[in-house]
């Protein structure tokens, strides 16, 4: 038997209710147990919340989510009954530019963060002020995706941490040049949180520890994971 | 400070050189320390070997792994330069079909299992009779994806495990009803074992210990997560 490396990833409770100009960061201070390389996941919804970003919906119905999810995009790509796929300021692309009506109040809807690379650089500042530690962020988003069904979890921010590792140059276990491997580490680190987090369970602070230290330093997903619309083979 | 569910994840060493006829199942038992409710996620590149699926190639360069792909597709649905996104029998849609020629002997090409969700019960058969433990498998591969730069790990095959877990009429923290939560566990299962396993680490298997019970049952990849062609909005 020879264990390799190993993750430990483990959810932090005392977060379900934030409300806006709540301190994200002293929060997390207090209810999660950190160490110096921890990467701290943390959903957008509790986010935006903070960050007062959540505006009054008419209704719950369908319509006025799309319309509301409409004036959040800068595209619509697609529109499928109820559905629309827009791309956002940021350059997502997903479901009703990230506008959510669960986990909210009744009336109420929640939009994406306004620059959420700056909302983890803000967080992660916050978390060094508070606890002298060096962790990473990242901000994720629930996001469906074409040809696969089931929605899985990924970066839309992150801190700290290189969004994309590119392991161009390295060599294969074989010695043979790998050719283009551009891992988008954020996006592996987002759905493994929400393996503790889930959708139904009211958790959304999740820990992911144990790293390998290439992946830390300068990252940014608006600049590193979103796909220049020229450069994309799909829209 | 409270910490809710936990997962752990490690990667399992003594399983780089595997050759076709490689009884799999026996050497993951050999070297993998395995716990009842495991999930063993397992690269499609030792799958493939352990079941012969290579081929010659003639030469490495890229015009010749087009065409290879070309004839492991049944649509081709992007062309640009040397890379051709494909749709494979199975209905994946990824780079190449999914041809790989990295970790693998000069002059050799390896294909996707022919069908990877049958290959994941055949193993978690084979654990089953080895060590009497009810494990999960998850065949991973690597595949790119619109929109977002960066590839990361997604299920190509499972046995023992829902592919995609219906939140569907369970309610949000709020106990307002969440509509159409249906989360793709073995895609966010892969991405959080390759986090371990790296592309140029060579370690093809690895364990996630901890899920909650809920995700443990029947699924397949090609019948859960596969979107049928007229189902899908981008293709």
């Amino acid at each position: 038997m020879a264990v390799g490396e190993s993750l430990l990833v483990f959810g932090v409770k005392g977060l379900e209710e934030i409300n806006s100009g709540d301190d994200l960061a002293a929060l997390i201070a207090e209810h999660a147990p950190l160490s110096a390389g921890d990467v701290v996941v943390v959903t957008q919804k509790i986010v935006s919340k903070a960050e007062g970003r959540t505006v009054r919906i008419a209704s719950s119905d369908a319509s006025a989510k799309r319309a509301l999810a409409e004036s959040e995009a800068v595209r619509v790509l697609r529109r499928r009954g109820d559905l629309v796929v827009t791309e956002t300021r940021h350059g997502f692309v997903c479901a009703n530019s990230g506008v959510d009506l669960s986990n909210v109040a009744e009336g109420w809807a929640v939009l994406l963060p306004e620059d959420p690379d700056r909302s983890a650089q803000r967080l992660r500042d916050g978390l060094k002020a508070r606890t002298d530690l060096d962790v990473a962020i990242v901000i994720t988003d629930t996001f469906g995706r074409p040809w696969r069904r089931g929605v899985t979890d990924v970066a839309i921010g992150c801190a700290g941490i290189r969004a994309v590792v590119d392991l161009r140059g390295t060599r294969d276990a074989l010695g043979r040049e790998l050719v283009a491997t551009e891992v988008c580490v954020v996006d592996e680190i987002a759905s493994a949180a929400d393996l503790v987090m889930g959708k139904a369970r009211g958790i959304p602070v999740a820990v992911v520890r144990g790293l390998d230290a290439a992946v830390f330093g300068q990252g940014a997903v608006t600049e590193d994971v979103v796909r220049p619309y020229g450069e994309d083979l799909f829209r």
